[in-house]
């Protein structure tokens, strides 16, 4: 008897517009994402996702594209176990029993609330899970808000760093983004950050009291939106002409050194 | 008189099979971007671009799906000067002129050869020209090799770092190597790095020589096309394993010290 052909885990993008539309709007998926990628996921019987109520929100608006092979109701979707901060080390999550359906033979989905999964989101932990057993690993093509930040920063796209959330305590914060400025200014590298858009105003102000007035900043808000914005300046500019920033539409934010 | 309407600097992504597929072999658009940016792309009549022959490559692609609003023959394409390894401060090309059909009202687009304008590619000069400019700079969504590899790696997708090409002579990259293995054991940051095809191979055994053994090193190869693959190992699995890797198919690699 011959073992069994593995699935494969396909990393499937989901539209940035998340949370960024009101209830009752309807924005097409086709604008988001390629066709082949709503084909391939309408196929799936099989998810884990960060959220089950957003995986089950995006899958109504693959449905209503491509028809799912096998009704919502009957999708098996399991959720990535929350690891609460400080526990890294705590217990280590049961992420081979997340991938048996593709040990059984099933591919099996991965999403996240918002772009490419286990890029600034959970997920990376499965991804090694299904290496580690033989599971092939696809990428599917999507967008992720940090390169298209990136793209319309106008900074330097040959060498970039991305470093997620900065400290909220106040002094802790202004010594971090003193910190990446001078690993910016030493390498030419693009520093890409991002907040919890409630504090999008907070992040933006301390950025502008810590950087130098030379140093280019970026600001994308609402990426994939139609409000969507990019603005790239000096932190000069940026101090003689303030911008407002919604708190409820997630930013990213990029600066780098003269 | 009013002013005109300033026009928009859209940086439009582009499949990343470029060069994967053979003559004659026509994969389809739709597997790679979203409907909506291909309705877009097609509606526009002012282009600057990497490479004029395939972007018009592209365009024809764009065609076959929503018609161009404009023949072929008729749109104003124009490349992006080149510039010279070395030559980083030598003539300012005339950008604000490759700009002028924005400030006269017309939107332009932007493509790079594969990918998002940009990003590793050029067009960043030209992004902050339209910025200065006062023109709106907007980031279409599609999909970012380097992301997508890190994405299917399983390394540290919330603080990573992408440094282009190593040095091509074998004692500066080797130190080069070590450095960036240190860099990111010191703040848990992936490390992601491409180069041309034709050294993939080269490249990989670079890695595979100068790396520690518990060095987890990811590669992926041909993303988006069908023949593509990633994989993640530790470096001593990847000496107990070896893989060929074809010279004439783009790959990115991204490392992680344990």
């Amino acid at each position: 008897m011959n073992a069994p052909k593995l699935g494969r885990l396909l990393l499937v993008p989901t539209p940035l517009d998340f949370g960024i539309h009101g209830a009752g709007e309807s924005p097409d998926l086709q604008d988001h994402l390629p066709l082949g990628v709503i084909r391939q996921a309408a196929a799936l019987d099989h998810w884990v996702v960060e959220n089950a109520k957003t995986a089950r929100a995006f899958l109504k608006r693959v449905d209503a594209i491509v028809p799912l092979a096998t009704p919502l109701q009957a999708l098996t979707i399991r959720e990535l176990p929350r690891q609460a901060k400080g526990t890294k080390n705590a217990t280590l999550p049961d992420l081979d029993g997340l991938l048996a359906p593709a040990t059984a033979g099933h591919d099996i989905g991965l999403v996240s609330e918002a772009g490419l999964p286990a890029v600034a989101d959970p997920g990376a932990a499965l991804v090694q899970a299904a290496h580690r057993l033989g599971i092939a690993v696809v990428a599917l093509p999507g967008a992720s808000s940090l390169l298209l930040a990136l793209a319309a920063s106008g900074l330097n796209g040959q060498s970039f760093a991305f470093v997620g959330y900065l400290p909220i305590e106040e002094q802790a914060r202004a010594a971090r983004i003193r910190e990446l400025e001078a690993a910016s200014r030493r390498v030419a590298q693009a520093q890409l950050v991002i907040e919890t858009p409630y504090r999008n105003a907070t992040l933006l102000g301390a950025l502008l009291d810590h950087l130098q007035p030379a140093t280019r900043l970026a600001v994308s808000n609402g990426l994939g939106a139609p409000t969507g914005w990019s603005r790239s300046d000096t932190v000069a500019a940026w101090r003689r002409q303030p911008q407002a920033m919604a708190n409820d539409v997630p930013a990213v934010f990029a600066f780098q050194a003269d």
